[in-house]
């Protein structure tokens, strides 16, 4: 088998076989196939699709590419939740501790920002002393301890797509609907869960912008989940305006206080309950959907969840005084206002355009190696639908260095469309519940 | 400007600027783009194309990565021919001294055989001592002391084109019109020639099986040498059975000097005068094109052509005794017949599959790094429509070693098609002049 006829194959949109696919990734793995030639092989792919079976055998052999992680000597399930990002998306500070809270074991291994995304790494960084380096047996015993832990992709848990990822990133084949799910996937099922509930973001700040790609990832990653014996469920939910009132790292842990402190803005309490329930709920936790909701609500409102999130704190090397004194957190040194041009109703908002711009201020990387300022955010005033008057402010800057504030403001007044008339359709921040 | 941006813009349909193609080749040239970059925006130029602008701006990016032979010293017009190449393609070296004993200057880079195809530099090694790796200071000097030169692509010329062509080859993105035309154009023009003549091969033996692409390769090639200021024209010729009786590198140059001996079989002079007229004429040393045939012929028949052979061969350090006495070229050790299983008329030829088998006996490469058998060879005994007895002989292999004989002499057997009535149409040699 050679490397240049796989990619030919691809090229003129062959399928490849099992064998196949196990050869161009355990070669790039190795070393053995060059990056050039994977490059390649990722263009042809990006352009011309790959299939469903394409896609299992490609997911399975990312993930076998590395470790997968041994949860049993740990009881009861393990279950975790993946979002495809947006901004202002932070519940998994929020529901790791409250499905660890409830009992069962939550082995997350998240990501960081890029382009207008967040990460939950960086937002968990922004806690002084919060390490998310930990090797598989610190997380082992951080797990075993509390239930939840959260860490950043380590060199055992899928080495191919680490090296995938880094190519893709290079080479404009990130968008790919399969890709993503290869290396979603390939990382979530190397945490040894049993359950996995997907948030898979629709709109404005998603990168998937239309129901219909985001109703196609998570159809195709619930059923490569289900294949490799997963129980699986994808929520599409609303990203056409940030969730919740706070973006930004620093500004974002505080939200999810407020939260575990039973209060909060509605949608990210509600997104936060609804995922956690799920969560419960796929791994039998609860007997119903009804009963796991109302399990998520008692972690809160009995302050277990934030007890548990300060453990967690704890465990991996933060500051849980943080939890009880958000003014430990880092702080912008300066506010200002972006208000409205003209009175009216928010009709629309360009979500990414948020996200751009809180990365301008150096809250959000533009390149993987740019470093982030956690103490830089948004404070959202408006959200669609809602009435405005002239100079009203939109959003409030938290801001560091001034360099960069014209431009951001720029980007976050062109971002919100103000109307005569308020727009005559909600759209429900859940919009549908797939694979259950 | 940012190679991945521009990898993204061809992935997405859309066509580059000549800056920015300007940016990418002047990059990958000089290491500032690495492979992966190139390989990823070359598969998506592959799949997406590449338009008529874009391919004038890549091959003048191409072109001007290395030097152009300054040829002004040199009195009188400067021409030559380039063949997209198939099997028993071998007119270059009858119609070099034919065109330089007319008055013309032929600077010829040429290349090696890669897969079914052969290679004029090949061709001229099996004379023993041809120097095919001249500087350009030697090559000059050659061409002014005999008018024509047979050189190998030297470092100077067009290094954009060496990198991509060696990545093109490791990434399944070779066989694609731009991109060939781009590579083709950009070494030709680098002769500082002022007309070229393109013998652009069609058929089950060439790189483009059906008129139809080789017409759209042929119209490209022409459209950028006119761009330049280049007199061109393209002649598609036949290439669905081996030109002449004689493939093989040793055997190719004694059916050379049969036809500079006024010898020779009917389609390969026939090919070489037509081409050599084609010159002649565009290189303005004659007023018309039948005037130019004439020439052409009379170069031959006076001995001129095969007296400016041996200088060339002189002048490039090769004994120019094997033009007299061709016994001192390489020769085979075993002969055998490939009979045909039935009687009838030839109706087709798989002339690939002849190439193929001929590198299959080591005369020819399947990897660059391959070495030649100069003296292996094939000798075709039957064209198509011609009446065949059973058992009579298709095809003599000239051979050394008998290793993959079973395999060549089965890949010749299933290349000749046989049935019971010849075929109805003659296909003419020279199909089609574009460009004239």
């Amino acid at each position: 088998m050679r490397a240049v006829d796989l990619i030919r194959k691809k090229r003129d949109s062959a399928e490849l076989s099992r064998e196949e696919i196990n050869f161009l990734i355990a070669g790039y793995t190795n070393g053995e196939i060059p990056d050039y030639q994977m490059a390649a092989w990722l263009m042809a792919a990006w352009i011309r699709g790959i299939n469903r079976s394409e896609l299992a055998a490609l997911t399975e052999a990312m993930l076998y590419s590395g470790q997968i992680l041994n949860l049993s000597r740990i009881p009861g399930k393990k279950v975790d939740k993946h979002s495809t990002g947006g901004v202002g998306d932070k519940t998994s500070l929020i529901l790791a501790p409250i499905v660890a809270a409830g009992g069962l074991t939550v082995p997350m291994i998240s990501g960081r920002g890029l382009g207008h995304t967040g990460g939950t790494l960086d937002k968990l960084e922004s806690i002084p002393g919060f390490n998310v380096n930990l090797d598989l047996d610190e997380f082992f015993n951080v797990l075993r301890k509390c239930g939840m832990g959260l860490i950043g992709q380590t060199t055992e848990i899928a080495p191919a797509d680490k090296k995938i990822y880094a190519l893709r990133d290079a080479t404009s084949t990130v968008e790919n609907i399969g890709l993503i799910c290869a290396s979603i996937m390939s990382k979530k099922l190397a945490e040894g869960i049993d359950a996995l509930v997907l948030d898979v973001k629709t709109g404005s700040g998603a990168f998937m912008k239309s129901e219909e790609d985001s109703v196609h990832l998570a159809e195709i990653m619930v059923e490569t989940g289900e294949r490799m014996g997963k129980k699986m469920v994808a929520l599409i939910t609303d990203m056409n305006q940030p969730l919740g009132r706070m973006a930004g790292h620093a500004n974002e842990v505080i939200e999810c206080i407020d939260v575990l402190n039973g209060r909060g803005p509605a949608d990210l309490r509600e997104l936060s309950l609804e995922l956690s329930a799920w969560m419960f709920y796929l791994g039998e936790r609860t007997k119903s959907l009804a009963e796991a909701r109302r399990l998520a609500e008692e972690m809160i409102a009995s302050g277990k969840a934030k007890e548990k999130f300060k453990q967690g704190i704890r465990l991996q090397g933060g500051d849980d005084r943080v939890v009880d004194n958000p003014a430990l957190l880092p702080k912008a040194a300066s506010r200002v206002d972006v208000t409205s041009s003209a009175a009216g109703f928010i009709t629309a908002i360009n979500c990414e355009a948020l996200g751009t711009a809180l990365a301008t201020l150096g809250g959000g990387r533009e390149k993987k190696e740019d470093t982030i300022d956690h103490a830089v955010g948004l404070e959202f005033h408006k959200r669609i639908g809602d009435r405005i008057e002239k100079d009203q402010p939109l959003v409030t800057i938290h801001y560091n260095r001034g360099a960069k504030l014209a431009e951001a403001k720029a980007q976050i007044a062109g971002s919100y469309h103000i109307g005569d008339t308020a727009p005559k359709e909600k759209l429900p921040l859940i919009r549908r519940i797939l694979g259950a």
